[in-house]
């Protein structure tokens, strides 16, 4: 685990279909079909609102301070993918800036999810190339240690293998395990049809006490109404 | 203090027509109106810019990655209040999302402030429901354990009484006790108008140290001008 | 060092031309040309988004939650300073607003970098008064300890001297020493030409892996490819 | 709430009796006695291990860096009373030293529970003094402005009134009011006598899933077991 | 991943001799021997000086506030087995004290490392049962909802397996996976017996700049001495 | 300002016996005499206690988990210095063991400042070698970038030249600058020859009240009592 100095050039993704169709959904619909598991901490965040994208894993682990395996794993990127760049101590310096952005998106990245900082986040907005990350920093990077691409990675808390389904947005990240994604859709579609009649519900002034029969187990935890 | 599975149906709220003037001041003024006590921790941060309200304390206390407690006050808002939810221990976790706004803003909430996190951020700003919280975050809720509504908490630091005026801004949130807002707002207003006075001063050129009369005091201090 | 009770009113600036011609560059560029050095604090955010400043330092040393010193300051700004204020311990009041924004716009500063908190944000972005801060907060400060105006200060992290060259932007703020002004400006006026060719070629498809021929430093460090 | 310049010479004490007991029960036993309520947040720490204590509370609010009115809150000390020291806004100056304590000591304090810093550790511990504080620093403080003492405050983010009971250990700091010390002294001897019991319990083997009769409700929440 | 409700009662552990070897090297030269990677984030502290253990992870899965699942895997504990304890969204909260440590302790565990709160921490001492954690706290935690015990997590920024070797002391925690634990026991082993030799060398006044030849490498990386 | 690849051979300490005289004063005692200045970021901790000393700095500047320059800086090292090392980026890795601390014994150093993290925090102790560091970790480093020894840094927020005096105990760690250093202490033993003859006072009950005189000020400030 965690092997240094190694590049895995073949990996699996899920379909693309499924992969694609994930975005529209949202992390926390995602996260809630998952079993409510998945999230990446949430002190990661986008570095402009707006964006909400989907795509495959291409794991990269890097040392702190250092941006080198970031263009080893520009080469292993596939249009569709979004890049989780790992780290193997804290660090908030600016690993990524729009250079990296214009060669990850020349190669069909659609996102970086990255447990470090970035740089040059009004030049990414302007391309469209969103990033979520810890920090923004201008700190430039060495190019002296390797880590690896496309091995199992943790990054702001929570595993990420090669090829899992990524779902980002304006309330954080989510990972999907690649066994997991069709059935994920299938379950998030579903709570996202039930969650339109709810709204209607609740926008009539029903309330969730009634409208999830919330009463009877509130009065067996033993509510009290004051009056 | 901090009674558990209690729900006060009748709380005293200030008047109305104070409560809601309080909001075109801001939390600044209003915070050195008060003698400069009141905030809230900064911490709290709105989830969009712009938002700027004032209304009535709905008080919850909830535990850690449980929002049960907030469906059940959700039945004790009246149009013009603030739900102000606060937490046994620090969490992080999404206690709220468009539902709950949805249920919120139907029984005539104008805002939520939550020492945790919330969720579905791009949807509350469609639909105008501002937040003010310590966090982001996807994370789901359980519904297990009883917490209670319209008791005194304290929320980011700030001890807060149902029927407390709040008045938040891009600025922060302060509190302003309910036997104090109508004395607030007249000294809040106060200010504002000497506000207005110095600003065009300032905008002149004349030097706060004119104008606040500040360089014997300076001087008695001991300040020393080098050249 | 951190005289206490000391003005200097005669601070020597860099070249006006350079110090203004810096802001194109960036606070990246900037640091990268200077060597990689420079950087305050990545904490250090800008109170809204777009904003691109230089200018020369005019520093204050401020005790926590007293904003007298900066009504000193005030007379010691000329036409295109950045006031840099440091704090003798960690603080997050609002140390500013826009009385002092206004004073400080009439003077002729482009921007305060304070290693504290401000208020009155949303004024601010409508007076187009740029701030760098760790903070945004309602609270409220006293005038009561006499701090110092355009000595040796240590903001976020980083040395400032009266005088020095201020940079910032969203990706953060770097001070570059009165002394290398000149030849920095130099220096990051070639990097740029220099990324907009390694750009177009990125752009195109090229890997940074070959544009910078990584490939035999990767393989001599030991990188395996592993289909 | 929050009055500031403003010191209450006379508080009510619950029965010292009833305090004293509490010290031996220990934070955690007395703050599940409570409902599982009025611990201050985990970032309060002993100075050194081993003290535990119990007390009456003498409330002081202050200012970040000044520490005028520790000074004022001396006298109103009784023998038996703890100091809870709450600030306006977050300050990790060193407001106390050994002088301070000498002088608390002399008039009887146990302790002093701070949201702030202190200093002199090593003689406190030597003085046998213990405080609970965020943070140790060495920074000295101005005397510049009014506080109160003997005024509710909210420290480390729990309300504390004048004359609650403060019982705290290596584990941290609760507040019980005043009006349930009694209550909660006879609680919690109830639950440290059962668990005794349950301590030799599970020393010879038994297990908490059979002690507490846990697997039914485990099996009904859809626990499953896999060899 | 992170699947809900599942207890495996059948985990592979390393060779106990392996295990029980890894303690007397210590946390940082078995982090080294296995290539400089496997610890957990830093913030994971001991609750006392002095402890250094090594042993086999059993793993549970915890919700914020809920310590439910520890008492499910107190079944699953083997003599010479250290409990790993992550949590689905960060807690403080005090999941652990003096009962589940003689639990624990009874089934023959050697540790605790939780990604949380513990309580009791002056009993856990004197009961010499370790715990590596990232809070003190005496909150009380609920019993209501499931998590897992025995599969993957992730523990303070860590993957762990159940099985893996864990080798904890005053450094902090290092995770070695089950398959590598044979093999980083004979490096750390040899890495150990070059130290000595080392530290003599060290300690005549021969510098690292001689011993580890590094002057060549540094002169070509340019370094500069100034006389 | 922060020179990259220098190191100055030649630096000017302050006189050995007014260095060294220091260190019964302590930290505290030497910043109220400097005026209340010097103070090194509160997050700055022993690795064990009670550990006081003094010395003169020798700097180093590190890049982030890359510790080469500590062994450039050994060679620097006179009998009775202090390193203080400061980084160019936040970083908790491990950057020094028991072996650098060998090497820095036996060239005479009594202590290191850093702001980083450090390890073998247990047989830096047998070693009676002390460090103040912002982390213990174990995490280890590279040597592959070029730092300097002998520069002016800025170390957890404080401006330090190399020669300054550094004093470092259980409350902190205080620089004072060269050439106040005779002065300084000067004032220090004036400060602690006073505090003697307070501490008695206050420990025979009177009160900072009255032996500060403060009652006056307090009056006119406007403080009221309230029986």
């Amino acid at each position: 685990m965690h092997e240094l100095g190694v590049v895995h050039r073949h990996i699996e993704r899920a379909d693309a279909k499924v992969v694609d169709a994930l975005a529209a959904l949202g992390s926390a619909t995602v996260h809630e079909a998952m079993g409510r598991v998945g999230l990446l901490a949430p002190y990661m965040r986008p570095i402009y609102p707006g964006a909400q994208v989907s795509g495959s894993a291409v794991t990269v682990l890097l040392h702190p301070g250092d941006n080198w395996m970031l263009h080893v794993a520009a080469e292993q990127i596939r249009p569709g993918d979004i890049v989780v760049a790992a780290v193997t101590a804290p660090s908030s310096d600016g690993f990524f800036g729009d250079l990296l952005a214009t060669s990850f998106q020349a190669r069909g990245a659609r996102a970086l999810v990255i447990d470090g900082g970035v740089r040059d986040v009004r030049t990414l907005q302007q391309m469209d190339f969103p990033v979520w990350s810890k920090a923004i920093s201008s700190k430039g990077c060495v190019k002296a240690t390797l880590g690896s691409v496309n091995i199992p990675v943790v990054c702001a808390g929570m595993s990420v293998q090669p090829g899992d389904a990524i779902v980002a947005d304006d309330d954080g990240v989510v990972c999907v395990p690649r066994a997991m994604a069709a059935a994920t859709l299938e379950k998030a579609r579903q709570r996202e049809a039930l969650e339109t009649s709810k709204r209607e519900k609740l926008a009539s002034g029903v309330l969730g006490l009634d409208m999830y029969d919330m009463r009877p187990a509130l009065a067996a935890a033993g509510l009290r109404y004051i009056d």
